[in-house]
């Protein structure tokens, strides 16, 4: 099985949900997981930025196998730049184009 | 590929991502896309009435092939009619069964 | 056609919106419903733990054939057991996992 986490909100305490409902899912036994992403739009940027609190579970959760992927239209316009963010972390065109993408390859939404 | 966006809230910051993101899955040269849909229920109403700040833009939408449908729970009891809705914009019975609906017949799901 | 509800708000207002949203799912005449479910995890368990406010209504969906589903994690560490859910009410392992498995066995995600 295989999931796509939506985050699109820059409240710590929803950048601290998102990280422990991953961790759970991949902690979860009685779930058979071949995959499992992160696609970040709007506020959800702020999760993925270098320097930010959460840059070590972020990569905890890279080196367990999660792939996370930014929304370029939401850094578009800004000074943000790839550079900017957590090494690992890939830029998608759109965050809602690859969401789409992705459950069209089976992967089941979550939005915490 | 077919994509739904849910959209149940009434703050304006969350009717401009919306429609925002519809825009982005259009212009996303990277999907191929069959159809999209918006369905409106709870506070999503607001962002489908006429003479709402956003009609131009649900209009620009509509003109590119986008699907508005509003919930009729929502203004069941309430004085707002199907009148009362920016023309072009569809009435159907619950928004939760349109998008069980349209889930079951591919749609990819997005909460923005 | 079967859908699951993600309930993960604390809000009064999106516990009586969540409720109203399975209601008038079942009571969509145009939708042939062989399953519903509402997964809680986060704030969500405050809808489903005894004499809540809303005991009443999720008893009447219970009775109605939907089924309840509590993740086990969000009353790890509590003093919250099992006893303390409404009747019926059933623990699983984790609510992104029971979200990941029921959306590969076909089921429709709504997030009110």
């Amino acid at each position: 099985m295989k999931s796509v986490f939506h985050h699109s909100n820059d409240d710590p305490e929803r950048h601290d949900r998102v990280l422990g409902n991953i961790a759970n899912l991949i902690d979860d036994d009685t779930i058979s997981l071949d995959a499992v992403v992160l696609v970040a739009n709007s506020g959800g940027l702020s999760l993925l930025l270098k320097d930010s609190p959460y840059q070590e579970r972020v990569e905890t959760l890279l080196n367990r196998g999660v792939s996370f992927k930014q929304c370029h239209n939401t850094i578009d316009g800004t000074d943000i730049t790839g550079e900017d963010l957590i090494d690992g972390v890939e830029l998608v065109p759109s965050g809602v184009g690859e969401l789409t993408r992705l459950q069209h390859e089976g992967y089941a939404y979550i939005k915490p």
